[in-house]
């Protein structure tokens, strides 16, 4: 029950890195004796000290001797951007150490915790398990596979059109939806649409809300179609602009692109000579893209559906009728209802007078 | 704040009617005293006494004296099946009454609260009028304009699709909302079908939830199409099931379904030679359907929307992608989402794993 409560505060702790740390995982720390909050932290940026580390800080001199400290994540033993906070933590006098799950790195689990306890600390483990599994689950994905967690988010009529036929789609959904889409943006590493999205809407892709973050913007684009006009080529860091096309493109456009400052990357096509959907999943990993937010338009989604390639889809559901238009998806048919695809775990949730539905594969 | 909480428990009692009184409004009624409620009752029936009286019948020879009548629709004044209500109410000594709203008939409207304070009683009216008019908005549409209140119900996936390509929709939402449509179907005078629906799944459009009150069955088939071993055919009150046909059936056809006890109603053709949708609520307006709940296909919703013949909307949406199929309506091309069709009033609710979508027009 205390471990507990003090687990939940850490939680909120780590969220406050959201869209910050990554492809560091968020995480929070407390530390705690007799009923007595010492320090809080949390890891605030990518290249930041570690939430442990951050909490012990934050003691400003005051012993932690005998203190217990609360870390949703296991400490990391390894020397990366910062030293291992498990040498830091054995260092204080801390005497428990109550963690929500292991690190979900298979070569690294377990030897934070082994290191603890080989110098005499007592150690926790499994407190909240399923919030401090969800609260880095872009994370755990990408550190386990390399590839990011891929959302697919769709605005959508009430019978299920993303665009008139004419392709109009400004607005379906209401302010408060946009403003969430926006907040979700910010927390994803990169904003992913097809050309045709550009070309059709010409969309800046940034995220509006707050403290101005920009994730990168990726347009998959195999002949290199894109306007040069695009606002989305026409940023204060157009470096973050990233083109994923294929030898179809006009090199002297490429050129062009990358002279005003556009990243243009090269991938392998499909069979069909578009971007090669799991080539650039696995590119994007490498360019340390922990997690992608896709909103567009019906050809991405449903190349991403049918190669199973996402990890989530968003489906914000706008109460007005189209009794026409453009379908989300285009996928091959299906003989029956038994064959739809179907989510692990789902969310329904009110936005304004929208709804918002929640999939997780 | 007294006569709310009164009137509210007359709503309560009113609803104990439902599907049991149409094309009569709900109606509840209590008796109260020094807040001492000394009876209640409702109108349960088509024919049965009205509320108010059944209120009164109900005193089992306890005075009403100067006791004050809670009920959310003004007393009758008018010979129908049952005497006038108000001349009971003025027999009894009642002080005071207080309604809800006025008779929605404008041709009988404050006739009755008028004779009420011709006779002396104290008449208060207008006690959640939102409330009280809602119970009754199929009731007051019929009454004001002889046309049934007509409900279109929709069951899809998250992206809008009704049936596969197949035409195959079994089933496509779950268990709660399957229940929850076999009620509304018996709070509904009549359920409609298009034919092709009838070709294509063989329903039996029966209610099975709790006491079996079967609804009218109505069915568009403009060139009798309908096929003869169809399972609404097949009931033990084949005369509820009403097939709507034009000059281009078979009357041959026709003859042998009205043998088998099957109604058969011959209607005027809209241009395209289907069955006039216009025309066909006015014939069953005059068979004292009162609401009408209207479950597809596409045709269908297609045509009750595009004429703009419904009042409500309702949409049940599973948690399932087809990516591909039949879409629930097939309009004209809107050139932009501000030409979307609208609610004045729009509700969300879970209902299992689904979401249901309620609009009023």
């Amino acid at each position: 029950m205390k471990d507990s409560i003090y687990m939940r505060r850490v939680l909120q702790l780590a969220k406050k890195g959201t869209g910050q740390v990554s492809p560091n995982p968020r995480v929070g720390a407390l530390i705690e004796r007799d009923g007595v909050v010492l320090s809080e932290g949390y890891h605030s940026r990518f290249g930041s000290p570690h939430a442990e580390v951050d909490a012990l800080n934050r003691l400003n001199g005051k012993s932690a001797q005998g203190a217990t400290l609360y870390v949703n994540l296991e400490p990391c033993t390894h020397f990366g951007k910062t030293p291992p906070c498990a040498d830091s933590i054995i260092r204080t006098g801390l005497g428990h150490v109550v963690i929500g799950i292991q690190d979900p790195n298979p070569e690294v689990a377990g030897k934070g915790i082994n290191k603890l306890r080989e110098n005499g600390i007592h150690v926790t483990t499994g407190v909240l398990p399923e919030l401090c599994t969800e609260i880095n689950r872009a994370f755990i994905k990408y550190i386990q596979t390399g590839i990011p967690y891929v959302t697919l988010k769709v605005a959508q009529s009430l019978d299920g059109r993303i665009a008139a036929q004419s392709g109009k789609s400004k607005w379906i959904t209401g302010e408060q939806s946009r403003r969430m889409v926006h907040r979700m943006r910010k927390e994803h590493d990169a904003v992913l649409v097809g050309v045709d999205t550009v070309i059709q809407d010409d969309p800046q892709l940034t995220s509006r809300t707050g403290k101005k973050t920009v994730s990168k913007r990726i347009i998959l684009d195999s002949k290199l179609r894109i306007p040069e006009q695009a606002r989305v080529l026409q940023t204060t860091d157009n470096e973050q602009t990233i083109i994923m096309t294929t030898a179809q493109a006009d090199p002297q456009k490429a050129d062009r692109l990358r002279q005003n400052g556009v990243t243009v990357w090269p991938v392998s096509p499909d069979e069909s000579g578009r971007v090669d959907l799991k080539n650039a999943l696995k590119e994007l990993g490498k360019a340390q893209i922990a997690s992608l937010f896709v909103e567009g338009g019906s050809k991405i989604f449903s190349a991403f559906i049918q190669q199973k390639l996402f990890d989530e889809l968003i489906v914000f559901i706008a109460p007005i009728g189209f009794g026409s238009g453009l379908n989300a998806f285009d996928l091959p048919p299906i003989s029956k209802p038994a064959e739809a695809f179907t989510f692990s775990s789902t969310l329904w949730k009110k936005v304004g007078h929208d709804m918002m539905f929640q999939g997780r594969v």
